[in-house]
């Protein structure tokens, strides 16, 4: 029996850089202590405030179907910070609830592009990227950055692969670069979109973890607004990650036929969760500014040990929970290099060469480990960096 | 700016006989007491012992992503289950867990049809099917039943439409029907989609709720299991509805190509309603024997009162929370009965159009308010197409 063409090729095939990962679980699970700085995802859990005010709803009833497009409180919750934060008008109807930025960055691409059509991401992209255009049947086409310009794509790049193509997704702040796309960076970006007439899919789940310079939302630039879809989460600002619920904002009559598409894919989201995030919403920035505060401390403390040597270069990390380092200095491969340092040390990191070409030469570590373990792993990293140069 | 052809073309257009749902729903918002006959949700809420084991799970820290294809827990306590029920050799391997029965819907036909493929369905049918079917690019044909065969699909019907196509839907028992198919009828379609080569996927969300006869799975029919994916769901049986927590068991192969896609679009589900659903599959089938139950009283009550007039007739209601009424000797369209029914009594209704022309001239109702309640309004619903002949 076939299967369908689109399912057989979302993944590109081939080896993907996630063989060190495996290769470290593999080792956890035969009892070595592995320290891993390679997950995505905060080392502390979701609020018991969060998931006391999830379990009150749900004994309250809210089992049942909930709206489709999401409930009207959440949305209106949701279109209100939108409004507060970029000064974009906003309103529930610009709101879709998704069960997580994936479903999002799914949807988003599903509602602009044709099986055939060209999808543009920048290269180094979140593992998902391309595999997300597959999935409905579009071609994705990466647009290289360079450590050069702190992974900013260019505008000259920019220009050069939007002929022909229908969409483009951008993230800042950056997974996994760590890279927050400057107001120069985000013109280029709206410039591209209008000369091309392309859609743009903007993800800003990490927009509450910016160390350096201001979130922009492209959203919010001349004439953006009717042709950009934003996906949002309550994933990394309230470490939700596993209750899968963020949002699209968009124009409306997309948010019209995204509401189709959720009828047909999900039919929505557990009621009860949309209340948790809801009441999370609504504690206002202090849960957002406490579930930050350890990356942006761990960051301050990797630029003063990374002071201290001068092999391993860190890109300029202005966001998100993440640190791209550059380990060329040691001829060694970003998959080499988190090969060998797992052998020699148990310390799992991933390789840049998962998140595209832009990314060769380096390794992306996941600050999601507490102060201590981080910066005694992180010495360890620079000491191995060193110790090959040594060699 | 343009969307792509696929979303815009979800829905058929034009009307789709739930003007008399949205009428209703507009009545209530005005004040008025409607009685809704009307809603496919059990008159129970989820039950608090289920809701405590997923606050217990959350609280315990179950908050971070979950295993993309599912817990290994849930995974096996599904495949037990269907191992159990259907006696086919059943893996967690084999098992997918989805966020919903309609997530299942899409993720099945996303793997087997591709854009521009023929998909299969019964007429009448649960209004998401043809969308389901549109939102992977591939085109919906339906193969007409007759209410003369309780709504089961012939072999003959089957084979007409099989030739050039690649996938058939079908779901027992039915909603809208409540048809339960015999063994003919399975072996019917088995036979069909072996001479065919079709994909079958087989909808079995009410395969807890069978009033007469027996659930066949038809997974377990002879040379079945290579090319069906079944799809299953918490919210029927254990009124979860809105939890969004359900299955496709299907292939090996297929589910490591499902599991590629959910990482694409859903990211998987959230851990602690996987625990919760684990905790609830655990409780044997007392739980949903006891979910199951009004539904079986009320049908009995329904034949009862059914069988004091010889205006509506009842097409044989064998299983689900549904009773399809043929009002034909009114001789009204089901659309104009329900909407007459809904001004004169304040009940609502769907009328049989809303769920394919194979059910023009019929009504259907949800079994899904009180005993009390429901029995007096479907009196009512008797008295008033009893008072339309006599007009």
């Amino acid at each position: 029996m076939q299967l369908s063409d689109h399912i057989t090729h979302i993944t590109g095939g081939g080896s993907d850089g996630w063989d060190t990962f495996y290769r470290a679980r593999r080792m956890i699970a035969d009892g070595i202590a592995v320290t891993e700085l390679n997950i995505g995802e905060h080392d502390i859990r979701t609020h018991p405030d969060i998931l006391n005010a999830m379990h009150k709803a749900a004994l309250a009833g809210h089992t049942g179907y909930a709206a489709v497009p999401g409930t009207d409180a959440l949305r209106d919750a949701i279109a209100t910070r939108i409004a507060t934060r970029t000064g974009v008008p906003t309103t529930a109807a610009n709101i879709l609830v998704t069960p997580g930025g994936q479903a999002g960055l799914f949807a988003a691409h599903h509602a602009t592009c044709n099986p055939g059509d060209t999808a543009l991401f920048i290269d180094p992209y979140y593992v998902t990227y391309p595999g997300t255009i597959r999935s409905v049947g579009a071609v994705p086409k990466p647009i290289i950055t360079s450590p050069d310009t702190g992974f900013q794509p260019t505008l000259d790049a920019l220009q050069r692969a939007a002929s022909g193509a229908r969409s483009l997704l951008v993230n800042s702040p950056n997974n996994p670069t760590g890279a927050v796309y400057s107001g120069q960076t985000m013109q280029a970006i709206a410039t591209t979109c209008r000369d091309h007439d392309l859609w743009l899919i903007s993800d800003e789940v990490y927009d509450t973890q910016v160390w350096e310079g201001d979130h922009i939302s492209p959203r919010a630039l001349p004439d953006m607004a009717d042709r950009t879809l934003v996906v949002g989460s309550m994933s990394k600002s309230h470490a939700m990650t596993g209750s899968r619920v963020g949002w699209i904002c968009a124009p409306e009559p997309v948010i019209a036929h995204l509401t189709d598409l959720a009828t047909h894919t999900t039919y929505g989201v557990a009621g009860y969760i949309q209340d948790a995030a809801q009441f999370a919403l609504g504690q206002g920035t202090s849960v957002e500014e406490q579930v930050a505060a350890p990356f942006c401390r761990r960051r301050a403390l990797s630029m003063d040990l990374l002071a201290g040597q001068n092999i391993v270069k860190a890109v300029p990390s202005q966001g998100a929970m993440y640190l791209m380092l550059d380990i060329r200095a040691t001829g060694m491969s970003g998959e080499g290099f988190a090969n060998a340092l797992l052998d020699a040390t148990h310390i799992a990191v991933m390789p840049g060469e998962s998140f595209g070409q832009a990314a060769a030469g380096h390794i992306r570590i996941a600050m999601t480990i507490d102060d201590d373990r981080y910066i005694a792993a992180l010495g360890q990293v620079l000491d191995f960096a060193a110790s090959c140069i040594n060699q």
